[in-house]
């Protein structure tokens, strides 16, 4: 930053912030994961060698049902022969309530995915760019620098860009363990709070998202309704960032705050304090559409928040073309259901093929992700150092980018969110067998491991207790020959991999 | 605010800095201008007695060139039987980079706006939402809250949002006036630097828009040189908004910042202190794309701003467009060539209609307004509340939505901004007859109005000297029975009108 200072300087608080928790910035150690993928990513004929994208929670298992709903209307894009003469009106719209066709649609696809249990007025609709402009958005409305909110970890990454770097928020981490796998309580967060107000921190809210990033796992309607009581009674904000309400596959009714927001009486909820953050980046599996939501209960951040639309509108593109889309109830209401029973499906084959490595996961019913418990392959166990040890292992032996707990301010080290949406069922497997050839060609290095309690002797013998990498090599060789001769094409899945 | 305040509190700081200068916001006066128009916009065939819409600074007068090349380019969208193979690479991506091919046409398509003089590196193409979230995002980059930038007056009237709202910056102007028809002079800008310095400000750069919004002049080169000197010397950044390149019609060439830099040496220029605003929304007529960029030669301002473009990444929807047709290069030098010289041809035309009106604009070259001297027709000469009286009155009356001088900082009542290029020529026609007619049938009226020393007593006779409302009525019920009889239809122009 020399010359920077040298030229008039930059803003010293934002840099520093940025600098201080740059997670995933190119700069951090996170990177080097991302760095090895992009220098050697995977492809099952072109490149059976290279390393395969498990960090990135992309949905990609129905972008077949938006192609071919867009080849059946080629009316909804104002850049086909048949949409073309709506072109002008459309370029020109920049209106920040955005189109009223846009608003309603969403509204009307947000309560089809919350399975129609609950509805959502279109002039509460508030556009950003993306799920990323959405939260920052709503922390432009809701804090000033300096305050806190309170975030259950562990948590999505990017919170420490998204909610932080520009608005000067601070986040206070409520910690989450896996003795009640991982689950948020009402108790923890009243601890958190306390904690916060004994420290003089002006504690604005709770944010959390449900269904979870990174446990995939979603909150049970009882302490959601607990939550909001809480933050009723703190008279604080609750930003539930949803964004992946749609891609729950099993178990119980997701339940959305906005339920809560219904059932529960006045003298319980002060709606005023309830904000839902919302996106099709995943539910739909369009990140690059930049379709990011505020959805509130309350009439000033609503107004708020509207103005601040301008920095972040979505294209209006890409709003005239989903304005459609999402207004075609047939579409919509298929396109949820398949998405469902196929991200079940494939989070069924995956879960079942880390299980034949020994690998077991946190219970989960939602999500793009799995949260991988590999605590007992860490060579130290409690040791964060360990994570990251293990983790370029993973990455550079086994060949798969996931993604440490640490990352995700997760306390306990040794968890790993895996992502298995953004692939092919041939890729999946490829993935999968790689993960039981790690596990069973490296179980005699495994054995010589320590046993949860001889900690001390380990660090005394961390020689000898070591990796062999020389032999993972050979071992990996054989793999890759494998991989080689799979049967299948796959298409590269991004722009960046076609240069 | 009240229920905000007693449900945890919103964001202080950033409520009172939109309240305060609300400008365009919904509270604000000239907000009455927008709403007048939006209950009654003109339609030749079904509202020709409506209010023509001349506050928007659109250009809608290549946008068949468009067309057709969307017609001829079905591969250019993924969106259509012949381009969605590529929907899944496109939906999906996201990287702040932005797409390759984009960032290479952009430069390409910025290199050729500014005559080709100049060319621009990919590498430092940066990504934003819109020129608003452009502007906002160049001044995270550079200053911290209560740090200012000096603006020259009159000013784009949404820098009070873009560049303040929610980084905190300050803005000071540096006035300028008609006496040396509104050229903005280094000894202003030196002038204003070392007041704001003597105020114990912490002046952090210079930003102005070249070709000028609202003025539509451009800075002659040796100025531009002399203020890169001045912030070199001063060792404070120089932002120029360069999103009216394209729009020049006439006069010598438009010398871009960047032309500066080329020409200037090392020991004239530390081109780590300057940067370009850029934008599709005016030179290429799609504000709806939100297409904004940041162009900087600070490496560190480049690195940082790229990290913001999370919050404002272009839909790769329209990424994936734009990129094919800003690099076919015959089809942007065709639209560069077309579009100036229909520019030309309507500036000329409207200038000259309002000559016959006896009304004079500030001479100007680019742009897709002029800057229409009203000064002889205030009821009170020197009082921006006659200037608002006047507004009212064309609003109301002459049923034409202008925006006043006084909504962009202008220190001398009288001047308005009329945008001439988000219309058909029917429409212009209707316009340029209502003001013809309303100059004639008023110069009756006008001969008794005050002369320009007369002020005392105009205040004493303000009865007597008021616009007699009831006999413009009748003058102007005529002149829509003109207006309905006129030939031609025009469909609307924005999609709100489809409502």
């Amino acid at each position: 930053m020399g010359s920077l200072i040298k030229s008039g300087g930059v803003s010293g608080a934002i840099l520093s912030r940025i600098a201080t928790n740059d997670q995933h910035g190119e700069n951090s150690e996170y990177f080097d994961g991302w760095k090895a993928y992009d220098k050697d990513p995977f492809h099952l004929s072109r490149n059976p060698h290279g390393i395969i994208q498990m960090g990135l929670a992309e949905n990609q298992l129905c972008l077949d049902l938006i192609k071919d709903w867009i080849k059946e209307n080629p009316k909804a894009s104002v850049c086909t022969p048949e949409g073309v003469y709506q072109f002008s009106d459309i370029a020109n719209f920049q209106d920040y309530h955005g189109l009223k066709e846009f608003r309603q649609a969403i509204a009307n696809f947000m309560g089809k995915a919350r399975g129609g249990r609950v509805t959502f007025d279109p002039e509460r609709i508030v556009m950003s760019g993306g799920a990323t402009g959405a939260n920052e958005t709503i922390m432009f409305c809701l804090a000033d620098p300096g305050d806190v909110f309170l975030v259950p970890s562990p948590y999505y990454a990017a919170f420490d860009r998204d909610l932080r770097w520009r608005t000067g928020v601070e986040i206070v981490p409520v910690h989450c363990s896996s003795s009640n796998n991982f689950k948020l309580t009402v108790e923890a967060v009243e601890w958190a709070y306390k904690k916060a107000v004994q420290s003089n921190k002006n504690v604005k809210g709770l944010l959390f998202t449900n269904p979870s990033n990174p446990l995939g796992t979603i909150l049970d309607k009882d302490t959601l309704k607990n939550l909001v009581r809480f933050v009723t009674r703190n008279n604080i904000h609750l930003v539930v960032d949803e964004i992946y309400a749609a891609t729950v596959f099993a178990g119980e009714n997701f339940a959305s705050v906005a339920e809560v927001v219904k059932d529960l009486d006045s003298s319980e909820v002060n709606v005023d304090l309830i904000h839902i953050v919302y996106s099709l980046s995943k539910d739909m599996g369009l990140p690059g559409f930049r379709v990011g939501i505020v959805y509130s209960y309350n009439d000033s951040v609503v107004s708020c928040a509207r103005k601040m639309s301008s920095f972040g509108l979505v294209s209006s593109q890409t709003q005239f073309m989903l304005a459609s889309m999402l207004s075609d109830d047939s579409f919509v209401d298929n396109f949820l259901m398949e998405s469902s029973k196929r991200l079940g499906i494939r989070h069924g084959v995956f879960t079942l093929g880390l299980k034949k490595a020994d690998i077991n996961c946190l219970i989960s019913t939602a999500g793009l992700f799995v949260w991988m418990d590999l605590r007992h392959l860490l060579r130290v166990r409690n040791s964060f150092e360990s994570e990251i040890e293990l983790w370029h292992i993973i990455i550079d032996k086994v060949k798969l980018n996931v993604s440490p707990g640490s990352s995700f301010q997760c306390t306990e080290p040794g968890w790993f969110r895996v992502c298995f949406a953004n692939m092919d069922d041939d890729t999946l497997h490829v993935a999968l067998r790689r993960i039981q050839d790690f596990v069973s060609k490296n179980s005699n290095k495994t054995a010589e491991k320590a046993s949860d309690n001889d900690q001390l002797i380990q660090n005394n013998n961390a020689k000898k207790q070591k990796w062999k990498q020389s032999n993972l090599r050979l071992s990996f060789r054989r793999l890759y020959e494998d991989g080689l001769s799979s049967p299948g094409i796959m298409s590269p899945h991004s722009p960046l991999l076609r240069t």
